[in-house]
């Protein structure tokens, strides 16, 4: 059966990671091929990309063929497109550092800044400033196109697109549930013998909530129920401790999971939250006030000083790949998008969890709001499975968060900071009154000031 | 691999033809095996099934094993069961053909008269007060097993076991919706050209609604949007046209569909509805005012003659097939009753449509309401595809069904006639005035008074 | 204390009837004065208002100040209102006549026919249409000011207005609820003893529901429960009872009720409805088939020709009474329109039903459909009392209206008939199929053209 | 006309500051009369106030005759009751003291602690077990009276009874509000230069929201916007201005509000707190973080060892009063009860704030979850102003407190602690992660042990 042909359009085509890891995969996938359009405000690095991606296509185990192309005017990117990829960075990662430093001169410390509590939120009104163009282009160039999302805050960016173009058809990818899902494989190996552990694919667990801030309410192994595994394992000496930050330091891994609020929080809950730890603190109370704190729980910060060396880094290793300094390993990427995009083109069906407009699969918040659960993905079609309602504890908790984002894109959109204060002063990881969050607001304010040329800061002390 | 072991208790089990073509779709599955538990109040029915059950055993063809056993006591047959099917009728043939009749008198024609409209109310009135029995006496013995319920009417009695009992496992299935899935296909061939036509499980349809009154508003083949096609055969001369009493009598297949309404609903409302015709017209107004309009629309009445007589003829047909005088053939049911148990039991995964209670796979109907939508089976779970949102112009009409439907197991549970008689009032087939509904409603009530004992019915003209 | 100075705007101030009472009311009220700009299609009609309205000033009795004014254009009409009253014909009365006949020749006699069932559609079809464009300019010439409207279809131009408009001050009175008020004043009286019977304003009525099909769940009198005494009345020999044609012709009051449906009603749904019976059979299924059923229940059908004719004889019978032919009284209307303003400008507050926008005052039906019941009018608000929730054997009911009345305004507002089509289809009264409604349809959709020039009206037997 | 005879029953009926007023303003209202059955835990108390309420009876200036009794037995007390009344300590004030001490060894700083965060949440638990024995047994004695809750936390009272016995009618009353208006009527009369200022009456707020945590959105007299005079008043120098410890410590009030934090939102959220500040912050993120912060905001604390002192000073104070050492005047309290009571029996109509299920009043909270709005009291109905939503950067914390409200109702009436913690972890105000604040609700939950007999307190570290 012959290769489908495809049109993609990957906008922040120049990305220093996704780009690749998504060329890589292409390459393994005999079902597809046909053209990408890269296009990115940072042409080089799109370049860059076009001339690794076509150099890839003569390289040992490649089984299909792509041509890569940098184009940058959006418009042409986007002409014909059956699918359009968005991972951008919203902003200078230096940006990024400077919000992050700025919470934290007023006492919160945020392991990773891009989604919840106020770094999170800020990076979300410059990303709906973003997004909206996004999805006023798409719906005027190629509004049959599906469009993938792979950038954080996540569930701003995929509602952004579907609010301010709703028949677009959008989702949103984020691996982050794949690790859990890995640390439950290794638990199922590890207490039922079986070595090698079975492949995460293999456990069925029910997943809802919103992306970074996901939960597990039932895993299934072969019959076996892997969340009493769970508390098995917790149930072990030396299962849950405190961790200390020399430890935590020696990791050299910005990424890790110690887990150990996931344990805290299963046997006090009922279900086990799907992100990592890093993640997941920062959509609580109580956890972000210190760094020491954050240390004690096994919860590492991923510095943005990390962030930037890699993507200084990135060009030099592509380099030394294509010119054979490196040498070359076809491996896969683990994540899922290209396996969506061949079920979104008709060769076969997969299940995994996907950000979506919320149309119905988890009962007990907004309709419309972006979450995260199970989804069935056929040709053209991407279908929620009905994850059920969060129990009354938490999906009060989960809907603020719901309510933050709303307000977040509102602000955006309508040019309203004070609904953007009312997220930062309401969000859950907040300690401050309200005055000191105004201070911190403001401070913040301006760093988006270029993003956001339609706010006027009122209040008492606007300056 | 070994094949599963399972208990089943068949509620009903003296059904004479779902539980014939269950035992022929489980002999011919290799995964399962195990023990049959038949009850029925008429024992000699479930004896004749056990027979016929076991003799199967040894006939060619045969893959799997299955010990058959008639239990007259239901706490027993209920016993250990990890999967409970019922297939009851409730009530003897002759009560629906009297009940059939009576509304007759009164001026409206329900070609089937067992979901909708006067008849399939008031035998859900009945069904509620046996149903409410059925789920305390399994979550008292076997509240682990998975329900399936096969009868009519569907939503009741699937609702009210939901209602009585929430923590049990139970959903209903019904085959109505793959018959127009085989006319939908046999389109795909014909206008395709595809000879023969392809299976209608390669039909990817979203279905949503309740039993008997689901509609399709996406439907695709290959990337061919079927219901587009519908629309194209619509058009052809010939298609839409009205029907003779004679034409339709001629016809000998009391359960046929001539699709008519189907597709004068089409183009006015944009959906497919996915029932028989027959169905159809009993969810809707102005089509059941006479028996001469129903034949102008190709809508032929199942008589209830023919369901006795069908009843009354099955044992000697059994008796044939164990004695040699008919042909064995192992042919499957069509049905896909036991494909979803294996998936129950973790062989497999399966989507199918299936009636489950509303956790938000039908985003504008109640939470709880039992609704048909899509849902992927796996081990030890049935969790339903989120179907989206009826659309403006059908969402108040199902909801009033679904009020009708909870009407009337609220009336049976809590013995209030009233509210059966509003439900009975404001069904959208109604045409009488509330003093006319009110003399049908009680002459209706008296054939189910053994059922209800507790009603007393009270007003004006009360007996 | 000075009267308070106000500025109305009366689009259709041409009216023979409305506008001919708010004038007398307002020459008896001593706390308001000021100008009030007439404006009318039909100039003339308005020219003679003008007259009358200034001739009353010198009357005797006439205790306030109001310069009465013709403007032709609705704009300059409109320029600093503070309160706009509307009550308009939707087209000549010679059009509802044919719309009544039209529906009458498939069978539906709908005694009023200017609010629901296919006549009150229609008409609604051409409210809407008519509405959109007083909301938009009202909008932008006076959007402080208060709207009150009078005509019907009610909820149709109330929701019209709010739904193009949302910050207008909108809403709807209608005096049906007093009728029945009285009515129930009437046996509070006669069965206690009192005589007179007390005013209706003295009896408590919580009422709910949307105008014409409103409905009574408590009604109190010094501690009576005035629904029991209903209860009481209709055991009494000859209260509930047959009536004949004769009977029914000879009353000479087309705009009487028999009380009988309520009295059917009552014991059945525990409610009493608050509207005329003839307004009543409208919204329900059985009761429109045939003259002689509306005969038997007391319903008499307020011909259009006498509409037509009051309409003509009036310009005469306000020449009599100007030139002192007829003698002058200046009694109060009956109507509270004049006491609702009073109290929006300050003076006094007040107590009465009224439709509104839905903000939770019947907690069970959708947000934002104008529904009715009680409120409170104080300074520059009017605002809801929570009436709970419509039974669930009504609330379904009720909510197909609200559905079929939201269809109606999205058909006219979007030029989608289709969505017109599936309300009078799905409508409770309606006895036609699918293609009869259609053929209906389409006959009336001939009437509205001019209304709806935006409209194309496809479909399998489109001319 | 005579008096209406009434007989209260006073559950908590020893209370030394309500039922002094009740009887006080019973006193003066001519239009009541009858008997009043003191049932108190502490019988000596109830014996106090039978002696002082008796002893009222002949004093000078009391114009309705009561007659008091102390009542032991709760279901002697209720019997004929036509209105309970509740204002019970739920616990010694020492336990209330521990609780709000505990809560500060962990860092958080609640300055009145009987309503929401950890010391109020926990005092819900112990309240909800007393009330559902309250609801119980007046359910069963006197299910026609109607009973009005003094106690805090109102919410969790209000909605216990509501809960247990869903029939009940009840209401919650609270003064919190009137404080608020009497400082707007305050502002209306110095920058309106009217001297004296007008009652607090005359004026009219939408008030919306939850007890101790109501929010005005429109406030107007004579057709003022007193919100608009609040941000006049804000804008003057020296309105806004941080406190300090010694000018706070330096009011000897206790109760008095610097309404700071009230001025600080209401630019921000564009509605007015309408309870004063020290119940205010306790609801918010941010300003119970320490001591000091709260000077700095004008909040004073109310301490427990004032509250003890009034207590056991009140027996005193009462003997003097009656023994003469103190002059008599029969002054009114300024509460609502007796007017209130008054409009229930039937005597006149009222609008005052109250503390009611939703039925809709509120239209984004969930039904049946207690709030607080206006209500128009009329003959034995309460009935709610349609208050309408609040808006969406509000409305998820409001939740948030309704849901912990829940939570903690539902642990307590269904022995589940963990439900509890929930609460207590997601309260906004919480500052501490999973492990602190399960430390801090171990300790708690020991002080509630003989009020929760039947829950075991698991989970990981479970002593």
């Amino acid at each position: 059966m012959a290769a489908t042909e495809l049109k993609i359009a990957y906008i922040g085509g120049g990305s220093r990671d996704w780009a690749r890891k998504l060329m890589f995969d292409l390459a393994r996938c005999p079902d597809l091929c046909g053209r990408i359009a890269l296009h990115d405000i940072d042409s080089e690095s799109a370049h860059r990309n076009e001339q690794l991606g076509n150099w890839l296509q003569d390289q040992p185990g490649v089984v299909s063929r792509w041509a890569y192309e940098t184009v940058p005017v959006l418009d042409e990117a986007l002409q014909g497109a059956d699918f359009v990829i968005i991972s951008i960075q919203p902003g200078p990662l230096e940006l990024m550092a400077q919000e992050i430093a700025i919470v934290e001169e007023f006492g919160m410390f945020f392991p990773v800044g891009d989604t919840a509590g106020a770094p999170g939120l800020n990076r979300g009104l410059r990303s709906a400033a973003i997004y909206k163009g996004f999805a006023e282009t798409i719906a005027r160039i190629c509004p049959q196109a599906w469009i993938i999302n792979y950038s954080n805050p996540m569930s701003i960016c995929t509602r952004t697109l579907a609010k301010v173009a709703p028949a677009l058809k959008v989702f949103g990818c984020c691996h982050e549930v794949f690790n859990t899902q890995k640390m439950l494989a290794g638990l199922v190996g590890r207490y039922g013998g079986l070595d090698p552990a079975p492949d995460r694919r293999e456990l069925h667990c029910n997943v809802m909530g919103i992306n970074h801030f996901t939960w597990i309410d039932r895993c299934e192994y072969q019959g076996r129920d892997v969340l009493e595994l769970v508390r098995h394992h917790i149930a072990q000496p030396g299962t849950v401790r405190p961790f200390t930050r020399v430890e935590v330091e020696s990791w050299k891994d910005w990424f890790r999971s110690a887990d150990q609020v996931k344990y805290a929080l299963l046997p006090r809950f009922g279900l086990l939250a799907a992100a990592g730890d890093r993640h997941l603190v920062e959509f609580l109370p109580g956890f972000t006030r210190s760094i020491e704190g954050l240390f004690r729980w096994g919860v590492i910060r991923t510095p943005v000083s990390y962030r930037i060396e890699r993507w200084r880094a990135a060009p030099e290793k592509t380099r030394d790949l294509m010119e054979g300094r490196t040498p070359f390993h076809l491996l896969g990427s683990g994540e899922e998008g290209v396996e969506q995009i061949k079920a979104l083109a008709g060769s076969g069906e997969l299940h995994s969890n996907v950000n979506l407009p919320n149309r119905g699969q988890i009962a007990n918040l907004p309709l419309g709001a972006v979450v995260e659960t199970n989804a069935h993905f056929g040709r053209d079609e991407v279908r929620p499975l009905a994850a059920g309602s969060l129990p009354p504890g938490l999906a009060p908790l989960v809907a603020r968060h719901v309510a933050n984002q709303e307000l977040i894109i509102d602000a955006a959109l309508s040019n309203d900071p004070e609904l953007a204060f009312q997220a930062m002063f309401m969000d859950p990881a907040n300690i401050l009154d309200v005055d000191e969050t105004w201070k911190m607001f403001r401070r913040l304010a301006v760093l988006n000031r270029v993003y956001l040329p339609g706010w006027k800061l009122a209040g008492p002390d606007a300056g």
